[in-house]
């Protein structure tokens, strides 16, 4: 009855990121609709120190694509982050979400327990599978989404909270 | 090993909540320190027909108790949406926190294949336990949370990732 370790990330992401794909598909759509340049939407930013939205979806794909990575001990996916265009951002989440439909879930059940370690620039930070899931990627991902659904909800794009959710 | 619907559920409500407690703070030291009228910041909105600051933190603790209560079969627990001041923010989400933290355990483990029916002007939708966390509460929670983090972010207040994360 108790959720698998696998259920818990790799369709959450893929949902996650399917919903943000067409999100970027109503922003194109909205740019080309009033003739507004699209590069001005991917590199809109909520404030000037704050990352823009072509960062926020490769940070959704880092955070979904990583989390799976070092749960399952895969080998790394490099994806270097050139993206500009809303074709790019479409092509990168498309590779994320082929590399996800990848992962076989007996490489993640069962990881509840095991040790993971998130290195980043400030050092490295050690969780177990499930507190990764659930006190790291699974916030950290919804929120990229999220503001990418805010860069464009408040660049004028027609967006409503279905479209974050993905339908109920 | 797999995880428990509980774990899934109220633990995560209430570090997320805690984090919005903290994020709050800042917000409300922000505006003393600025000579801000707090109430410009807990009315802020990213655009004009987005809810306020406000009605984001009323909407992740309702998410958070919804969730939490559609699932254990618990009695409703009613807040009227008044909030208006930081304080009665923080103390919006101290009642919630305290009703999280007095629901057991086994009143949501067990739940993930039972009926779970979200009631809603447009009407009514149906999941399980399981999706109802991973497909809606989950998402639409972390999602009031970055909301209210973007506000007071663009509103200038000295916030970080690690704010919204509650540390690594």
């Amino acid at each position: 009855m108790a959720t698998d370790l696998y259920d818990l990330t790799v369709p959450v992401f893929i949902r996650g990121l399917r919903n943000l794909s067409a999100i970027l598909e109503k922003g194109a759509a909205y740019a080309e609709e009033k003739g507004i340049d699209p590069l001005t939407l991917t590199q809109a930013r909520l404030t000037q120190d704050m990352a823009p939205l072509a960062a926020q979806v490769q940070y959704a794909s880092d955070s979904a694509k990583g989390a799976v990575i070092r749960i399952g001990g895969l080998d790394p996916v490099p994806m270097p982050d050139t993206e500009q265009s809303f074709a790019d951002l479409q092509e990168r989440i498309g590779k994320t979400l082929a590399f996800l439909e990848s992962v076989p879930r007996d490489r993640i059940d069962g990881r509840e327990d095991a040790q993971v370690v998130l290195r980043t620039p400030r050092g490295d930070f050690s969780f177990t599978g499930r507190s990764h899931v659930l006190g790291f990627s699974m916030p950290n991902f919804h929120f990229h989404v999220t503001m990418a659904y805010a860069l464009l909800r408040q660049a004028g794009v027609p967006l409503g909270k279905l479209d974050y959710l993905g339908g109920l």
